[in-house]
């Protein structure tokens, strides 16, 4: 087929070091870092507005956005006055650690605590790339169906928990959770999962503690 | 001197020949081939299931499966009683031409008037690999929400036909239809949209009939 060029090994090593440079600056600065992936539409941004929207008073936030092009995403955060950051991969189908790094090295670092980076909405690529978070959220919603961990089982792997989102449309949709409970303790026996809508609020508290634990787990 | 390695042109070139290989096998056998994309979730299995379904007594289908990992999807077709081949790409993002060269040679070409190749679960890099197949569909369900022509627009360009799924679900969602239509109207004034429910089969005969007037464009 075509020539290969073993560039992975070394793009991915590279990355590596660069997320582990991403870390040591967020962990210096007491910030907790947030790596949200999940498929277009899942709610990665609605997710974070919320968060934000229940602990603004209590934590100062940052966002970093990554998506393939434009804004509309970031725009949603000026409300909240906080320092956002767009990456535009112009096409990349994730974020990597050096995009980060850029990202990271234009905010005020002083100004925050806790710092959400939103990748590109995809659920393969994302999975491959750390990206100097303490911790990875992988977001599926039940209107995607519940097949998802079993066709892409490695953005699951790599991450720390699951939101199971959407929940407020239960009563229209055929999902089973007994499966996909399942098949994300086959896949990954540690990663904790939360079942939420971010629209209704519904078990949103459930994750609001869970973060507040993470943030004093780190102090 | 620093000699560069332009991998992605050759990539580039490299699968445009053999999609047009793969085009002009089709072609040779009366096969129309139709190459599926849309986010994961989105609902292409359950759109190509249906429309064999409703199809199958007036042509005879082959469907090409693109997966990661697993085989959940083919064995969807396997009550039909057609040729599916199975592709896991192991990692990979999208498909390419030379896999679908190379399912296409390990069907029986005679046995098929209409070829459904489904894409990799993912709005970003699948548009950047020609298949080989006479048209293009992209589907876009209204669970994603309404801005997603705005965020990955080159699968919406490159696409003869956008698929707007799950209009079942309008009374529990917000979508906005118009800026959707408009956003794809700015993208790509040839595109086609059809909006349905590949669930309750609402709209589901525009489809057919779109499908039904291509199979006889081609004889």
């Amino acid at each position: 087929m075509i020539k290969i060029i073993r560039i992975e090994e070394s793009i991915f090593q590279e990355n590596e070091k660069i997320a582990d440079q991403v870390r040591n600056i967020l962990r210096g600065n007491n910030i907790l870092g947030i790596n949200v992936m999940g498929a277009p539409g899942s709610g990665k941004t609605s997710f974070i507005e919320r968060t934000i929207d229940v602990l603004k008073d209590e934590f100062k936030f940052g966002v970093i956005e990554g998506d393939v092009e434009g804004k509309v995403d970031s725009e949603k955060f000026l409300k909240f006055n906080i320092s956002v950051i767009q990456i535009n991969t112009g096409g990349g189908c994730h974020l990597d650690a050096n995009m980060v790094k850029k990202a990271v090295s234009e905010i005020d670092l002083e100004q925050i605590e806790i710092l959400f980076i939103e990748n590109v909405g995809n659920l393969i690529c994302p999975a491959e790339f750390d990206i100097g978070t303490e911790k990875n959220i992988v977001i599926s919603s039940i209107t995607e169906g519940d097949d998802k961990i079993e066709k892409y089982p490695l953005i699951f792997k790599v991450s720390d928990l699951c939101i199971l989102n959407k929940i407020d449309l239960v009563p229209y949709l055929d999902f089973d959770f007994g499966k996909f409970e399942n098949d994300l303790k086959n896949i990954s026996s540690g990663s904790k999962l939360i079942k939420l809508s971010s629209k209704t609020g519904e078990n949103f508290n459930i994750w609001i503690e869970y973060l507040k634990g993470l943030k004093r787990e780190k102090k």
